[in-house]
């Protein structure tokens, strides 16, 4: 195919793709669930697993060969936009001021997971249908806990915001923990990633590149973007040089961190940390995050769809490791959080809900589980079951709240959210909605 | 490279086009130009008539043509999401209030060129630098008449805004023919693209499919269209349904179009006259101009630039022949409307601004360009003096409306432009600033 031709047909997938993840979407709230259940469910319909099977013929004029770079980089670029996006969603002040309070649930829902995906990794490996032969067992150990470990923190963040309970101590608890568990685990796969390199020499450069590329954004880079926030104050709008500024620093930023051996995304979400809050960050979001949300993070569900093959799962022993691996996930995020909320002094109700929201993996764990994937970590059968536990999780998450904590909470948000919290996720539609957000926006959350 | 390795290096060499046509927008509104100038001439110096010369092997390092699919694929992005946004500018009502006073001016800006531009075409064919070989005489006339008729419109628009005239009798007049004689030059396009298939059913069908397609749209289309105007109406903010819709159709239009044998731009065009006007245009256009505009535009700068070689004008005789062609266009568009604006009865100053802001290519007239190459009408010489005669008409434009009008013209809008013409201008950014508009952007137009 031509370029012209490799274009075109590239809007006719786009466009696919586009109407397949809203409809899907739309069911999925239609049925109380939070559109990303239905994105990340749409994603895997039109991979092998589906329309693969059902017409294969036409799932590979869809989806050529010939296309995937296209699809890929388009994808690429979502996701250093979404992490960015949810870095810049990051509240250093409030994590700050509330992890006294946070630190317990934060704490179990890094370390309880983590030990258990650890633990479940070693009677893993060895089998090369779920970690590649090359893996060594901490380096197991370290990818399954992370990925146990992850929160879907925006989602989170919509969900609080949404129900009015930004400034109530169930919500800041649930923020504080959630984004503080992120950036953890975050953290803990760039480790993993920079280690996967057999010479020591590249693992170091990777590890000291990370911390030195973060050291420098947190510190002199955030206090160079300052001006950037005190301009925005005074016009009230992202200018267009502004925006290619920040655009820039994000492509460069993703571009090292990739080159010295940590993935883009995380460059991409410690840079969205460093920039200024206040105008200027709502602002940027509500520039950046409509096409971010609609137009390119549905590429990334049907990527990753495209890898998740259901039929690998073929066999009864799988679908019981399927279980536990779920059992595991709900086990060590969703019940560990509910009893330190209970030991922190919070209600039973308040207790599950905050376990719940915390067991989310929703769009967050498919970006981790695509990077194992890539850098040959995992093999596809894992990769599809650690898929399938990302689906439940998520969709386990909002019945389990309602139940518990619906119906006690108002359904509209509250005259005042304290505090910036309140005001930065005000804007916020970011994965709960995958929207422009705002107060105009549709709920993602039916009340 | 794998699809990981693609994506970095274009993460990396996305950056290094923002931060070039960044820096060379900037440097041409420091002279006193608007940003596009910058930004066309920054596209030509990163192909091979400057990088390419200086330094061959980082130019082809940096353009690997393993990455020309993405890079395409997303400039064609940006193409149709530019053209939307412009024919989203195209006020139908303000068109029919004023056509009877623009009337001559608009004639005139179709009908000298085009006439010149098609005697012009017949001395040039048979030579195979300018031509190919293919093209018949009437084509080749069809061809050069619309490249030489064609007007950078946004970029008039945002003047005439800019200085406050949206209200005056100049800024109706030079609203009114400029988005005319677009109009009519793009559906001359498309008549030369769809009859350039060597078989009369290609074209029939391009032809056909062309009026079955903008009947349907500006009749049945634009009528459903209007319900997401008026549920726009109430929320103030394009919901992420209704951008994700509009996204699709674009998809879909330029994906149809371009199947059908005319040109993508062209449905992208006729969709955005279509969609509803108003608060919901206002709110879209601010959803999607940022990203195109800061983004996907400058791919589209480099993508024409790679194509422009300037070494391939290397005798006297082609120097002089670019000469030529220059003057044909400026005789052609600028003296003929200045004309014209004097015979209607406008001052001799008015009616040199009319004739300078009409002249000017800009970037409309590098999209009429591409598509003709990529389409084997001209061939790379006549491709490279064409993209010289729009810059030169676009960098002449400003100094003589400035000289003529500048010192006469308010510097700040006035307090009221009348009707929806100015509402909708006040939002309006595209090309002459390339950036996300309103009163608290960047001025492109130095006052």
């Amino acid at each position: 195919m031509t370029n012209a031709e490799l274009a075109i047909h590239f809007f006719f997938q786009l466009a696919v793709i586009l109407i397949v993840c809203r409809l899907v979407g739309s069911a999925a709230r239609w049925l109380g669930q939070p559109r990303v259940v239905g994105e990340m469910i749409a994603g895997v319909l039109m991979g092998p697993s589906l329309l693969g099977l059902l017409a294969p013929e036409l799932q590979l004029w869809l989806f050529p060969q010939e296309l995937s770079p296209i699809l890929y980089a388009l994808s690429q670029l979502g996701l250093v936009c979404y992490m960015f996006l949810v870095g810049l969603e990051f509240d250093v002040g409030l994590v700050r001021r509330h992890i006294g309070g946070a630190a317990a649930v934060s704490l179990a829902g890094i370390i309880v997971p983590f030990t258990l995906g650890g633990i479940l990794s070693l009677t893993l490996r060895g089998d090369e249908r779920f970690f590649t032969a090359g893996v060594s067992g901490w380096e197991a150990a370290l990818f399954m806990g992370s990925a146990m470990a992850i929160t879907a923190f925006p989602m989170l963040a919509r969900i609080i915001y949404e129900r009015g309970l930004a400034g109530s101590a169930l919500g800041t608890l649930a923020l504080a923990a959630g984004s503080c568990d992120d950036a953890i685990a975050w953290c803990l796969l760039a480790v993993v990633l920079a280690s996967f390199g057999d010479n020591a020499g590249i693992a170091l450069m990777a590890i000291g590149g990370g911390i030195v590329y973060a050291l420098v954004v947190l510190g002199v880079g955030r206090r160079l973007l300052r001006h950037l926030g005190q301009r925005a104050g005074h016009t009230g709008q992202v200018s267009p040089s502004a925006f290619a500024l920040v655009m820039i620093l994000l492509l460069l930023a993703s571009w090292y961190t990739d080159l010295v051996g940590i993935y883009a995304v995380f460059g991409a979400f410690i840079l969205g940390i460093a920039m200024p809050r206040g105008a200027f960050a709502h602002d940027l979001r509500h520039t950046l995050e409509p096409v971010t949300t609609n137009v390119l993070l549905p590429l990334f569900f049907v990527y990753s769809g495209l890898h998740t093959q259901i039929g690998l799962v073929d066999t009864p022993g799988l679908w019981l490791l399927t279980a536990v691996v779920i059992l595991v996930a709900c086990l060590g995020k969703g019940v560990a959080c509910w009893l330190a909320a209970r030991l922190s002094g919070f209600e039973q109700r308040e207790s599950v809900a905050i376990g719940a929201l915390m067991n989310a993996r929703g769009l967050m764990e498919l970006i981790l589980l695509n990077i194992g994937l890539s850098q040959g970590v995992i093999a596809p059968p894992l990769f599809t079951i650690m898929v399938l536990m990302a689906v439940a999780t998520t969709l386990i998450a909002a019945p389990v709240f309602e139940f518990a904590y619906g119906r006690h909470a108002p359904a509209r948000p509250a005259a005042g959210p304290v505090g910036r919290a309140g005001q930065e996720l005000q804007s916020s539609a970011i994965e709960g909605d995958a929207g422009a957000g705002g107060p105009g926006a549709e709920p993602s959350w039916p009340g």
